[in-house]
């Protein structure tokens, strides 16, 4: 009879409890939790405090009883497991009700502690109304917070996926709230100018966005129950509640303290099969870093789908199998208001750091057929390989279809497609859900006219740089070109005139080619280039640049 | 100077046009189209008809004078190609607003005649109140008839795409609707049991469904400007209008005269690089027969997405590119109502027909996080090889996120994968787009398991004709079993007790479980199994079993 001890009853855990019951009945199962719930939806929990998900008890998805009854687990939470002794295959287990200690043996230990919040070393941090979100009881007091003090003002630290959903969550309860951001950026898995989307969208909403700021202090005033925050900027915000979102930690002080190999990024290290440097040892989850897909190096992803499948995995491989872990894309997407904003694969940060040859593209196009009511449009940018078309990467910012794209694309990457190969998708067309030809078909044609030399392009960032040797040349309509929205120095001839009117233009310059969303720019550039000019197109033209600077 | 001439100026043509421009300049290009449209929005039509659509302009993407402005295309409408001479390499076109004929050379044609609608010849069945739906002028024949008779009921013909949009649009008109199908299911693409889904939405709406009934003679009233409809069942339906929307028929007359070869579904033939049997001649869209990319055998698909983008492919062609079309999957989706219906590859009855080995399996879950607000069931049946694991074909039916599914299904069959790989899929998740483990992972786990021999499945179809030697269990609570909703003659079991309670069952029987949708069959399954039982689980449950009824 083997016995399987699993510490952390969330996600990866409770997943691995429940397979390892399904391959086999006469295992002996334990899953400590040192919290009080198991398997509770954490993902769910800012939506509950924005009022979103009514009910609390909709988050609590298994109760240890539930778990005993269908999966004959031994679920004890509020039970530490505090070491581990690998050569003796015990682990001492502290009761948290009576804090009395005892050990538990076993054949198989899976760990599934998942990462903790980072709290930084801010002169003030630790006071009453300064919070972080991990867990039902966090999710509880922050509750009861708003619920006591009534803060007419909330201020969130970290503009990451816990961060932006408590934003929304504070101003959906009327609350007046700014986000801190130390970077230029919310949202660190999309480049920044894709993010100026979000930028504008959070803005437009009342929220006091401030990036490039640190927060410095904390100062608690404990009569009017408010905080007084100092920024790098110098500046000051009074706040009734304050929550830190800026990142979360490996937990790996069980697995440190055990002698287990830990990587250089500070997460667990593991195996294909998911086994750390002890055999009998497996470990998945938010702890661990598991391999890039990409770049195949090793990779910190804390995210719920990754956990949820090692753990399944890690079960199977307790029993004998072979299943290997093959590799994490950080597929994942946020919901920041009325915006979905969503990336796979690499991003262009992450390219250059890497020195990785690449091209891009990138598309605004409708997210259904343009004539059926509710149409939105997708802005979509592509990552790929400058030669081979390879997929790197691709990040997706609109009000509806932006899961859907972001998904196609991880479906493709993890194909191994190209570029070229994507333009033969076929994909679900009818009015009310796609277009004939699809977004994702209109940015592999794009990227493969690029790769084929049927297209050569400029990016937004390099439209502040040009020379004495180059030409603006604005083909949308004049109409089009209203308050400001044109660039500095464009001469504007609408496509539709551009072939009677092209002797206008000089055939010894470079004619930069621009209009909306690239489109048009590529029937121009066709022309011209076809007629002995020399050019380059925008490629997503003025919309790109314009939200790059948001 | 190549002089290109195109016969049909809607999806297929146009896209060619517009691409032949890009790539050359000095090309003449001519398109010629016998309607007084080109490029509109077919797909458009049902829309506008029953008012999602006001404007009707919307529907007419493209006038001959944008073409002309843009892509300096000589767009000539009401000018019909009535025969091409190939010796010579010209065409004979009739302009049909004086009836005049004249010849047009050409070095490369380009044939996108379409389809034409299916009118059976039926008694009675050419009348003022009887209509297909295909372009412009048949929408504005509809609606002048709908506002000067303003019929209490309208009848449709064929449950097909355009059928099932037309329902919905005289029922959104407040028109009283009766739907007649020759064959025992909506939508043929899907397979019947899917379609239960269907069939009820559309009874629920208060649409006359009439299945298994043909229409067998029409009378015309022209007093009381009223059908009265003679159906196989021998019932008559009094109606005011009357669509028949049957199918359709690749436009073939102009290629067969000329002596091109035509295919044996009564397509036109072309090779991988969409040319005719005459090397000058291409022929794109519905009038072609195209290679399906699963059996690699010819097939008639009449879709958009596959006409526009063989259209692009086909100009690339002329101008001595060697792009090969990789086939048509069928990808396809329709809104009946608050559904989405979608499919893509092969269906169950083409693979019996054919002989090809295959497994399947039905999973019904959450379209996002159940927890998380607005979440709809997905319904989704994959086809898959029994061994290998390659994708077949999917089909899916629900209110959320039915596109997407059917999307990331068909890129994972175009790239060839496996339902094994489909398990590792990384798919955007947060709580309003998503579940940590998706509809299609878990699609994915039950088809492994099945491959692996860790599942052992019995289908809904095989219900009705167990032997003695078998035992329905039914493990879902009995508070799920009211109002008829169970299988005669289970024993009920719930799965939370199966372990304790596993005694009353025979070990010489084999028992055959299920649930309201396959989850807790089969973690009773592994119970059984791994105690020694024979058993084996209902793939989709109860509810699979009960929609295939409908």
């Amino acid at each position: 009879m083997t016995k399987i001890v699993i510490v952390g009853g969330v996600a990866g855990g409770a997943s691995a409890a429940a397979r390892a019951r399904r391959l086999s009945e006469d295992a002996e199962i334990i899953m400590f939790e040192r919290g009080e719930f198991v398997s509770f939806a954490n993902c769910g929990l800012p939506y509950h405090i924005g009022g979103d998900i009514k009910d609390r008890s909709k988050l609590l998805l298994q109760t240890p009883q539930s778990f005993l009854a269908r999966f004959n687990v031994d679920v004890r939470v509020l039970n530490e497991v505090v070491s581990i002794n690998r050569a003796n295959k015990t682990v001492t287990v502290r009761n948290l009700l009576d804090q009395t200690e005892y050990q538990e043996s076993y054949d198989f230990l899976l760990l599934s502690p998942g990462a903790s919040p980072i709290t930084p070393n801010i002169s003030g941090i630790n006071n009453p109304l300064t919070h972080t979100l991990r867990n039902i009881p966090d999710m509880d007091k922050i509750l009861r917070s708003l619920n006591t003090n009534k803060p007419q003002h909330a201020t969130v630290v970290g503009g990451g996926f816990i961060g932006l959903e408590m934003v929304e969550a504070f101003h959906q309860l009327g609350i007046s709230t700014s986000l801190i951001e130390m970077s230029d950026q919310v949202m660190t898995p999309v480049d920044r100018e894709m993010t100026g989307f979000v930028h504008s969208e959070i803005k437009e909403k009342g929220i006091d966005l401030r990036l490039n700021s640190a927060l410095e202090a904390v100062e608690f005033d404990n009569s009017s129950q408010n905080l007084t925050l100092s920024l790098s900027s110098g500046e000051q915000i009074s706040t009734g509640i304050l929550i830190m979102a800026i990142g979360v930690r490996p937990e790996t002080s069980l697995a440190k303290e055990a002698g287990l190999t830990i990587g250089s990024l500070g997460g667990i290290q593991t195996n294909d099969q998911l086994q750390t440097s002890d055999p009998s040892i497996y470990a998945v989850g938010d702890a661990i870093e598991e391999k890039d897909f990409v770049t195949e190096q090793p990779t910190l992803v804390p995210l719920a789908g990754p956990a949820n499948r090692q753990g399944r995995m890690a079960a199977d491989n307790i029993f004998g199998r072979n299943e290997s872990y093959q590799g994490t894309q950080g597929t994942a997407i946020c919901k920041v208001f009325d915006l979905a904003v969503a990336s796979m694969g690499k991003n262009e940060k992450q390219l250059i750091q890497s020195s990785t040859d690449y091209e891009k593209v990138y598309v605004h196009t409708a997210s259904h057929a343009s004539y059926y009511p509710g149409a939105e449009t997708v802005s979509l940018k592509i990552l790929f390989h400058p030669t081979s078309g390879v997929l790197l990467g691709a990040q997706a910012v609109g009000k509806d279809g932006i899961d859907k794209r972001i998904d196609v694309l991880a479906v493709a990457q993890r194909a191994g497609m190209t570029v070229e190969q994507l333009q033969h998708l076929e994909l679900t067309y009818a009015p009310p859900y796609g277009s004939a030809k699809d977004v994702i078909n209109q940015a592999a044609f794009v990227a493969s006219n690029i790769i084929k030399g049927d297209a050569t392009p400029i990016h937004y960032h390099q439209i502040d740089q040009l020379s004495e040797n180059q030409l603006l040349l604005d083909v949308r309509n004049p109409n089009e070109l209203s308050n400001g929205n044109f660039l500095e120095g464009a001469v504007n001839i609408p496509v539709d005139q551009l072939r009677e009117r092209m002797t206008e233009l000089p055939k010894d310059k470079e004619i930069i080619i621009y209009c909306q969303v690239g489109l048009r720019g590529n029937v121009a550039y066709r022309q011209l280039v076809n007629n002995g000019y020399k050019a380059r197109n925008l490629i997503g033209g003025f919309r790109t640049y314009q939200f790059s600077r948001f």
